[in-house]
């Protein structure tokens, strides 16, 4: 059973449903879930789980600084992440634009950390992103998000 | 055993050089490995690959037009290369920059075809990169990636 | 005057629309507008504009494949087109994401040509971006963007 | 005569390096400069600058988050930076690779902003980078960014 952090900041709230929904989906698969607020995150923590999971808003075009802030402790763990899941997900708030650089950003982080990203080729290719809180869309692209990921943590982790 | 396309464009013969190596190792690993000039290469024929290999030199910042129209003609296999494995790999002449982005926008692509690939926290991070005619160092780098390719390959196709 | 060059590839006609919708109003500005579609867009060309506007669907995430020949052969410019202003806009059809990395390769290919360029803090960031057929919001966008542009011409080349 | 800010992010001193190189060109070019660690930085400052450079380490393929910090905080003043011109200059530490995507996250972040950028077809394209202590490559690469820039700032502040 392969063991699973997402991982969030939210200051809206809208991450953070996301986060919540994926990870309700993530249980159902099967999965071992720790679902946490990017504050009560360490760096260390992440040599625990096979799958990485981080939520950010888009700020600018890139993570919030919350998360680039465990990114850049997580360095104490430099090559000891190498071959665990990576992904991803981002909402935008009232500043348009950014998303897919946002995720883009993470994801390039996880591929330093020689990791594994898998992208879809039907929903939001990256991962998903919800224009503020996730209405019916945004929650169907999560749920399918952590059903996919869930498929290649059991090929890779079962 | 993992079917692997190694497809590259190289006007200076520098990315040829790149794909040669990394041939020989996926071959010396135990794979079935098809080299291939992208002007032989048919969008259709992406689909008989576990794994695909694209090499490109780095053009303003991106992929040479030549990979890019490959990319472009495999959308009519949209959705059919799901899981599959995807990597990338560059050399820049006399232009300097823009290797990192050039790779990136392969896995990108890759990434929207909702295949999987891996980053490495010891070489270079998203795929093997020579300045000019591949000297030790790039070599080296060329050699490394194939073998991680190899053992991902295996992982998931064996 | 400003001399701007607007060359567009486009099959499904909406990055046309576009193209046309951007011309009308930097026409209406003053400038000196040359509107092209980049199948008859010579690459030795460039050289004769003070602004450089290429439009691109998005396809796998990055610009299509006829748009990026373009840049390719601007390589016999190298150098020439230092100081120019630089812009771009794209319209993504039925694979969806991919807008921001597509506008981003071709600001990226004009900023390695020394060039100039602008974001928009209210509309969108980096370059209009229309989901199929340019709508009423896709239009304004396009409007704006052109307005802009056009400020930053006669600021730079009157 | 322009006023400009040259913040940076710098543990190893490598970063530093580079703003003083920077500063000191710009100085000498005429320009009114502010050198300034970032932690003394606050975002309600950037109004009072015609140009704005930011310098990061690159941590994992993008900025320290102390930069994205003042990134994210300036959202106080969105809209209000229309115009300016910024720039960005990147050191790698002992962890290769990711300084392009650094400079081009700093870069996309102004963008957002509304902000105007400049690339270079001769030295490096996006921002200058050093790879550890700057030797004498990077220290030209930064004063020739920087007397770039002053010719800009004259061009559209004078």
């Amino acid at each position: 059973m392969a063991k699973v952090l997402v991982a969030y900041y939210s200051r809206s709230g809208n991450t953070k449903k996301m986060a919540e929904i994926i990870s309700v989906v993530l249980k159902d698969q099967g999965l071992q879930i720790e679902l946490k607020d990017v504050s009560e995150t360490k760096a260390e923590e992440l040599i625990n789980y096979d799958v990485i999971v981080f939520g950010s808003p888009t700020y600018y075009g890139s993570m919030a600084y919350q998360i680039k802030k465990l990114i850049d402790e997580s360095v104490k763990l430099h090559g000891k992440l190498e071959g665990k899941i990576g992904a991803a997900f981002s909402s935008a708030g009232n500043v348009a634009g950014g998303n897919e650089t946002t995720i883009a950003g993470i994801l390039n982080a996880f591929l330093i950390h020689g990791m594994i990203v898998q992208g879809d080729s039907r929903g939001d290719h990256y991962g998903p992103v919800s224009l503020g809180l996730p209405e019916e869309r945004a929650i169907k692209e999560c749920q399918r998000f952590a059903k996919r990921l869930a498929v290649l943590a059991n090929k890779l982790f079962d």
